[in-house]
């Protein structure tokens, strides 16, 4: 602690990143990137913007991408809020509109920048235990509360709630803003965004870096109530007037173009996830049910640290977090068809003596 | 306000910032870009990056980045702070060292966004009133306060501070943190980042946005003290571990690496910037000193709104504040030769009745 920092900064518990490995040659499932590149559509849209006209200032309000996702989701801009990243609108989400007098639920265990928000902002939280199961169970978060955060499908179980609870929720909290963080929903789950012309008190935040391939974009958004996204500009705008660069704009308009790109390596994620439970099984794996880019799997016989780290000397990274519940669990991010044989055949050799 | 809002939100006054038209064949002096191109190995560099790797994750971290700006000004990476423009690097420093008991200092004419990120962080401040001839003056600033920051040259005035008056502030207040906001430093205003080495309370903001080209890629940094960049640090990974796009990290990298460029173009600008003073003088305006990219001008028999509105008919678009002090003057962005040529040529044609 220094004499010269806020008060708050001491107290922070700042998020921690999955590993960005800077070696070569690694098969890297750590961190639910997209094993497929960018759309080709979207590399020449940013080749093409990488031009003189970068030395101007961007659209602030994004006008052109908010219209882009408006259309393809069926809203109007005024419904749509984007942002440098998903991780960014969560943060403007946590200040706008879940800073209330009652406490905030969001599931333990579930994506771990959630409580960091929480100390950022001074949030009151409560975190609501999954089932035994690993469910989210929605008759859990009865009773008045200051709003509730929860992502669908979850993170890191990958087990999606049926739409249908999700409406027992809104429903049930009409006073009290529902955020649905779907940074994993294009691989199988379904999106709220049906929801939102019904619910005012709905928000749907996505992003682009899964499913659309493009972490080292940045680029997320927030689709609701034109009133929830009126408190999310407002914010927004008394921090960052240009949160979204020229190139991140083309690019994610382009993105959104290309809906055959999309839909192809979604389908080919969701069939190697298929293919890699079976196999994981078949190896004595336990796997829970994933509609997401990622499985959460463990062995009764392999400590997951352990395996963890025999699969990193065969430069295979995968992500192990050391936390009650879930310390013997491992989440593997879907890679290629290869990928996800290579992942398969260092564990049959790991796990080969049983 | 909806009953979905944090309670602060009713309450902000966003920033507004300078229009940014989408009228082609404008002279666009309005918000202070530069009217050269970024360099061309900054496109070069963008364009071999819009490649596959855009599917993973940014380093979070910048460490390359961070490397580069320290050698670039004679530092240790442990005092660079990066960010998604100097404006959110600003957010994270209202909130991480300027959050204090004692108000927080800064000019009144200045940069607008400050009474803005106050009221995002309900940060109390005192604005000092710069003297009649428009300049800062050190001893307003006397007594205990919880930080002070100014631009330097100031905006829109465009008036540098000399760095010996810097120091008064620094040695002064020894237990606060000074923030010096460079946005406009290299059109020919000393940097304050030679004082650091001495004095652990001060933090210089600078921006690749005016100098570099680069408005539309959007990065700023801060250097000081490693202490005060671990809080800013903690701030941001808090709040988003991403905040600069693999293209920005690149971009940016590839700026300071073209010192003939950025030596070239700001010299340019600096020449345009004292050839325009001399034909407004001649035209009856009396303008500030400037070391900025602009100059803040006002005529003793033409009304700026005036002004402003006659030229935008002739398709010149410059800033006109509608605030006490300042509203008979107009800042204005310096152009190339020839945008600087048609600007004269047209103030010529709407004076010259004089």
């Amino acid at each position: 602690m220094s004499r010269f920092w806020s008060a708050i900064v001491d107290g922070l518990d700042p998020y921690v990143p999955g590993e960005q490995p800077k070696l070569p040659n690694l098969i890297k499932l750590n961190t639910n990137e997209n094993p497929y590149p960018p759309s080709p559509r979207v590399l020449d849209a940013l080749r093409s913007e990488a031009g003189d006209a970068l030395r101007l200032y961007p659209d602030p309000n994004s006008d052109a991408l908010k219209q882009t996702i408006a259309a393809y989701h069926g809203l109007e801009s005024a419904q749509v809020f984007v942002g440098n990243g998903s991780d960014e609108v969560l943060a403007h989400v946590f200040m706008a509109l879940l800073k209330k007098p009652a406490p905030l639920l969001f599931p333990n265990i579930s994506y771990s920048f959630y409580p960091v928000y929480c100390g950022l902002y001074e949030i009151d939280y409560r975190e609501v235990p999954l089932r035994a199961d690993y469910r989210i169970d929605p008759s859990d978060y009865c009773g008045p509360c200051g709003g509730i955060i929860l992502p669908n499908p979850n993170a890191p179980t990958g087990i999606a709630l049926p739409l249908s609870k999700i409406e027992t929720l809104l429903s049930e909290h009409p006073d009290s803003v529902i955020v649905i963080d779907e940074a994993y929903v294009d691989f199988g789950a379904d999106s709220a965004i049906a929801l939102i012309k019904r619910y005012p008190n709905l928000l749907v935040v996505q992003t682009l870096s899964k499913s659309r391939s493009l972490a080292g974009l940045r680029v997320g958004f927030a689709c609701g109530h034109a009133d929830l996204i009126t408190a999310l500009e407002r914010v927004k705008n008394s921090f960052n007037s240009y949160p979204l660069g020229r190139l991140a704009q083309k690019g994610a308009i382009a993105a959104f173009a290309d809906e055959d790109y999309f839909q192809h390596t979604r389908r080919a994620i969701i069939a190697s996830r298929e293919q890699l439970c079976t196999e994981l099984q078949e190896l004595g794996f336990s796997v829970l049910p994933s509609t997401a880019n990622f499985i959460f799997a463990a062995h009764p016989k392999h400590d997951a640290s352990k395996l963890a780290a025999a699969l990193r000397e065969r430069q295979i990274i995968v992500r192990h977090f050391r936390k009650p519940r879930i310390d013997q669990h491992l989440r593997i991010t879907i890679g290629t068809p290869q990928q996800c044989e290579a992942l398969v055949g260092a564990l049959r050799e790991i796990c080969g003596d049983d």
